[in-house]
């Protein structure tokens, strides 16, 4: 029976590639109002490619850009399992356009990668779940459980409509996991289930001293310096190894089971090739921990942003009126955001001298996500996997952030497969965007494996 | 005979108020292209002034705006002492115009103030020079010496074409001394006599870690962060009461003598209505040292500014590709500012950990100044301010630089008396700058005496 879609796939993979490249040609650059009716354009373009697959499709409307919801056909009373696919249409802005060796919105391939904006983040690694259902529904092979499609236009400048749409949406999302590829793999050798993410925690501090800039001739030596006293009150927050030193901060740290710690030896990235490819002398981190687990595993504090005084050419001889810094934390496991947030700020209160007035402004908290990596959606994804690319995948957490993933638990109850096709020189968010051919392949082929696999272990 | 001079200047007050304010009504600023006519216009003007007084007056053409040189009319083989009066014509820019009271060029009197852009600094401070030695020469009482007024106009946008020229005049510049009003006075009661200005020397520092800035999600934890290592390596140079921590930083410092150490405790400004005034919450200082100490006779270390990663509105999740700092410290005698630098750049290049690349960038230098506080013309000075204004003077120093004094010293070897006519409330540099009627009458006096005084300590 597998035979009927592996055959489809194989015969029909160049007008795959045409209709990607189609989908792939409408600048679906939401960030930019500009190209509000392409990204309009590209919305209508997907339903009505989702119809012609045999998918029954609509669009949504929102605030902002619709979501295409497209969905398997199914008999009233299906007792199937019922699966979703998350993908956004939406993509980055282009600039600068001068980095980009072929125009971003003209697709081309070269050797085994499809360059353009949106290839790998995120057109191309959801339109290998399509054409894998499509497979199915083509050549009149039985889906062993419904699927639907949930697409959004608008996770490129944050996702803002997706929760209430998902709250209107819960009763026809009567999903038993989502299924998402929208992150990365360690290489087309590793394919890999990411089962946790780390959660974050921003904040802006600001320190202030004398009511504007003061010459440092006349009060150097009398009147605290506020960009001093920053630096002196940042440098307490974190040691060497990068250990954050505030207290309270590792308290609710859930530690690394024993094989997760195993998993992460698999992890194939060599840190000197990250060094090199990263430009930096030298790697660091907390003693103890892997590189990978240091940075997807391990929470951390880190200044974004510094701010103070003088920043134009040459010098200027000021103490400086005040200074702040832009922090986050990345969390993990059972961190909560708004502690973490409150310890921080006690800890700062408690450091900050006398001479300075302190300002705290919250941000941004998502918290952590982590999945069962043994669980037996997690095992009919890893099989998949392996089946598709010939390959033992390996189980990883990733340290960034996918706060829809935390929207999906909270509101549909269900956990999320992270099966990313994205490799690590696929430039996202940058120029010269592409996707591996062979990931697009295989992800097809990843795709209709998994759909056996999880209706089997439901 | 003093009542010749005493008395013309009291019958002539109001006219040289007048004559004041049609110099302040020209808007010589500097720094700013579109003013280039009016800055040739106001040395025209000056020189035109000089000339009507009875000097003999002419313009020295440089690479920017002319000198303009005026000396009292002397016999050939004049035995009298000669002495030099410095001050500036040109203005700082007046923007922003609608911080301004009334318009910066229409002087306006109000109470005991006269508010326009200039006349504190410096058209006010050197005309009550000018008036008195004109006193002497309209009322055909004889000057005890001779008396140049080198009045240059790019004192604002940094005096470049000024040594150049007085290496060229130095012959005829053959001064025992020179005389600055363009500074300051704690009050009306407490004329001053500034006998040492601070040095200064600049730097940047940046910190190089990745070759981009990096997903902070991706990385943190494996990756160093410059805006932290450079906070934790500046958080070393300082201790929290203001003490450098760079080695050998304190080792040329000439200590405090023992006359200087009591005229600073005669220094009248209470440490509370400065810290009103400046809005800080307390001031703070190197311990053992009392503020005017700290102000003036200690060396600093000041971060100017700090810029690293986001500094727009909200957050932005990553770790900067760098890190950098503006550092300025102020010097005191015998402090070599070269050696100040390569200390600083050896302890930060020892500090530096292995994650990071360090670039030193010196910037500009000068040395500290200090005259003899109980030399003959210092006290020649001092008497001249305690008759003037009636209350015993002080001597003291000032924490700012003053670069063109050790161009005096190097060029035309002598030193400079530093009488400030200015008041702490004058606003120079900031929008309605003023000039005390009273600092401007008892100035006159004081300039009339000074020459007398001078003279005689010859």
């Amino acid at each position: 029976m597998a035979g009927m879609w592996k055959d489809y796939l194989k015969r029909h993979h160049d007008r795959f590639l045409e209709e990607l490249m189609a989908y792939l040609r409408i600048p679906s650059v939401s960030a930019q109002s500009g190209h509000r009716q392409d990204v309009q354009r590209c919305a209508q373009w997907l339903k009505d490619h989702c119809e012609s697959i045999g998918l029954k499709a609509r669009l949504i409307p929102t605030q902002g850009h619709p979501i295409v919801l497209a969905r398997t056909p199914r008999r009233a009373r299906s007792k199937k399992p019922h699966f979703m696919v998350y993908g956004h249409y939406d993509v980055q802005p282009p600039e600068p356009f001068e980095l980009w060796t072929s125009p971003p919105f003209e697709p081309r391939i070269q050797g085994d990668n499809l360059f353009a904006r949106g290839s790998t983040d995120n057109k191309g690694q959801h339109f290998v779940h399509l054409k894998a259902v499509e497979a199915y529904l083509k050549t009149g092979q039985e889906l062993p459980c419904d699927i639907s499609f949930l697409i959004e236009g608008e996770e490129e400048v944050g996702s803002e409509c997706l929760t209430p749409a998902l709250q209107k949406l819960k009763p026809e999302l009567d999903v038993a996991a989502v299924v998402v590829s929208d992150n990365g793999m360690p290489s087309l050798k590793h394919p890999a289930l990411t089962y946790g993410l780390r959660g974050v925690t921003a904040c802006e501090l600001t320190l202030i001293g004398p009511n504007r800039d003061l010459h440092s001739g006349i009060y150097g030596g009398a009147v605290d310096n506020p960009a001093m006293v920053l630096c002196q009150m940042l440098a307490q927050l974190r040691d060497a190894q990068g250990r954050v030193k505030v207290p309270g901060f590792y308290d609710d740290v859930q530690p690394l089971s024993r094989l997760e710690r195993a998993q992460a030896r698999k992890f194939p990235l060599k840190d000197s090739v990250m060094a090199r490819a990263l430009g930096v002398r030298s790697l660091f981190g907390e003693k103890g921990f892997l590189t990978v687990e240091q940075r997807a595993a391990r929470p951390t504090l880190e200044i974004n942003g510094l701010t103070s005084g003088y920043q134009g050419e040459g010098s200027k001889t000021i103490i400086p009126s005040k200074a702040s810094a832009k922090i986050t934390c990345r969390l993990v496991p059972n961190q909560d955001p708004k502690k973490i947030l409150r310890l921080l700020k006690k800890h700062l209160q408690s450091i900050c001298p006398k001479t300075m007035r302190l300002h705290f402004e919250p941000g941004h908290s998502g918290k952590a996500y982590l999945t069962a990596p043994d669980g037996p959606f997690a095992k009919a994804a890893l099989d998949a996997l392996e089946m598709a690319f010939g390959h033992q995948p390996i189980l990883m957490r990733e340290g960034g952030s996918i706060p829809i993933v935390n929207e999906f638990k909270q509101v549909l109850g269900v956990d999320t497969l992270l099966l990313g096709l994205g490799l690590p020189d696929d430039n996202a968010h940058s120029p010269n965007e592409k996707m591996s051919l062979t990931a697009f392949t295989k992800g097809m082929h990843m795709s209709a494996e998994l759909w056996q696999n999880l209706a089997a272990n439901s």
